[in-house]
């Protein structure tokens, strides 16, 4: 094991949009970088955008970095081993078992290959969509296999240490029901989704606003890469989408039959608030539940778990004015969790957010008052 | 009915995101706008942001918005026609037909009240997330009801209009069956998603990318409201999920028990390949026909419905060089549809891909390469 230098001659299989990135990548912090793809017009358009050199049969480097889809890399692994193409191989699939196992069973050399995912991505694939910087500080998960060498692993994390990724090392099996939870069911979910304006009789799509934008942004996604993504990755996905399924299903259970029209209501029927309660109680929990895996996502505010109370508190647009307020705030001896400010263009007053332990919340906007501040706590208060 | 012109004097009902910023942009139209709340103190805030002044108790204005939940509309308006606090009515709830049901049936005057529904919105709820500009060129629907009289219709789209929005005029099922589809399952399908994150024991969270960030971004939303919405438009909502459940069953039908452990292949075997292609087709026909839907959206290029083959060409970072390209794509007698440049910033050279029609890519190609320019039109054509 060398330690953490990197390879320092690298062939790159696959100029794609992935491949084409880490080449440039690696290109950028001073590694020679050649390129090969099954589709010349490919590997000419990467070494055009100066991601790196053709690679010519016969070559050996240090190491190669197969940008394939997972189906793909155990048969091109084998040939580059009987090519003696370089010392260590590593990969870029978003599936990480069934290629271990493809080249355990493959005759392959295990040993020399240690499985990798850089996770990010484009909307815009192929090699004109590529960036040198599209890894820099994304997760790049390491996931040697039990017959992988110490140069191998070293290898791999020297690579997305060179392309300035965090290295995350874990077995392919957790990687993989990882993967399926927050990225190939989140896919087929958009898919899913998306494919409801197909259905659409009445001009649905023309009232669709950022909403339905963000959730199926990724449902322009590639069919035949994410066939290949879920085939290799079927139990896990399944596993995933059994979870959903049953989650919906009992939504769907607490919802009135499709065909059921809206009547007036009646405050003599008993029955159809009944139904009003279930279907609220039924959306409260989906929605709460919601919150609180979206909550769980890293950089989020709330992703401490807990509940702050928001004291808002209008602030002119003047210097100073903020430098006042966190002064006030700590001499009331309040500890302040979190403050959010917000001030639309051109509005001569915004609203600073002041985020306290809920038990705290009406001192705060008392003292603040009582220095002059126009606070507002509501009623109901509203947490985050 | 007054034809454009907007009503001169306005109540807005309820403090929150919505209603504050129709507020400012009444005021910033120049009309006299009026507050009110059931909690005072949001009134109060919206108050301080310049959005209107306190209601008074007696006081009549030609118009009132009512931006409270769908399910207190009714109650609402029958408060508000009791006061005599206004001609005519509007309201800016999500659901349409089950406010309409409950203003017929609640023995309000049905005439004088217009359902309306601006299509806008943002993460930060309260009026400290408000801004003048929000409905600007967005969808504000109109659903006059069988009783609603000229005056109330008129007012109604004045308002829209008077905030920047793009007036549609519809009835409230349909836009109720239209809403299920683009924003209410929505909701709740990326609530459900984002809760599959309270199921996970190996870290997935932080390995998360973008796709799962975006597709949950509103399941950060208020789940009492929320569940107020799908309770008011329980029938629509429940149809396009029973769609949505019949798509998920079919692709879950394809895929092996979750419980299947990978095993190594063996070539022998006819099974796991006969798996293999069920899955890929399940997954390629589930995000081809997203795709599909996808590409409905307004505004996203691939709406025509046809698909173009991307011609890439290499361009350096110089004055004059895309004029040139242009000039050489016309002189070719080859009919560009479309051009998108990717320069991705500090490289030396970029790609313009161009976009013409499947036919005419391998013709375009050789007049460009002939007249000097490097491009790389891969064998298997991407089209968009």
């Amino acid at each position: 094991m060398t330690g953490g230098a990197p390879p320092r001659r690298v062939l790159v299989v696959g100029a794609g949009l992935i491949g084409t990135s880490v080449a440039l990548a690696l290109r950028a912090a001073g590694l020679a970088v050649w390129l090969a793809d099954r589709d010349p017009a490919r590997r000419d358009l990467a070494c055009a955008l100066d991601a790196g050199v053709p690679w010519q049969e016969g070559m050996t480097v240090d190491h190669a970095v197969l940008a394939v889809p997972p189906g793909s890399v155990a048969d091109v692994l084998v040939a580059l081993q009987k090519a003696d193409a370089a010392a260590t191989y590593s990969d870029c699939a978003s599936v990480k078992l069934r290629p271990q196992l493809d080249i355990e069973a493959s005759g392959a050399g295990a040993s020399s290959f240690c499985g990798a995912h850089p996770i990010a991505g484009r909307e815009r694939p192929g090699a004109a969509g590529a960036r040198s910087d599209l890894f820099v500080g994304r997760a790049w998960v390491v996931t040697p296999g039990p017959a992988t060498s110490g140069q191998a692993l070293a290898d791999a994390i020297g690579v997305a240490t060179a392309c300035g990724a965090a290295v995350t090392v874990m077995p392919p099996d957790l990687h993989d029901q990882a993967l399926a939870r927050v990225s190939h069911v989140p896919q087929l979910v958009a898919s899913l989704l998306a494919a409801r304006l197909l259905d659409d009789h009445v001009g649905a799509a023309e009232l669709a606003g950022q909403g339905l934008r963000d959730t199926t942004r990724i449902a322009g996604s590639d069919p035949a890469l994410w066939a290949d993504i879920v085939a290799s990755n079927a139990g896990p996905v399944a596993a995933v989408l059994a979870e959903l399924a049953h989650d919906l299903e009992r939504l769907r259970a607490a919802l009135p039959s499709p065909v059921a029209t809206p009547q007036p209501r009646d405050a003599g029927e008993a029955g159809p608030d009944d139904v009003l309660a279930a279907v609220r109680g039924a959306v409260l929990d989906v929605v709460s539940r919601g919150n609180a895996g979206r909550a769980r996502l890293p950089g989020k505010h709330g992703a401490l778990g807990s509940s702050y109370t928001v004291v808002p508190v209008v602030v002119e647009d003047e210097p100073g004015t903020l430098a006042r307020l966190f002064a006030d705030c700590a001499a009331s001896g309040i500890n302040v969790e979190d403050v959010h400010l917000e001030h639309a263009p051109g509005r001569a007053r915004g609203v600073a957010e002041v985020l306290v332990a809920p038990a705290h919340a009406a001192t705060l906007a008392e003292r603040l008052t009582a220095s002059g501040w126009s606070v507002h706590l509501p009623e109901q208060t509203d947490t985050v």
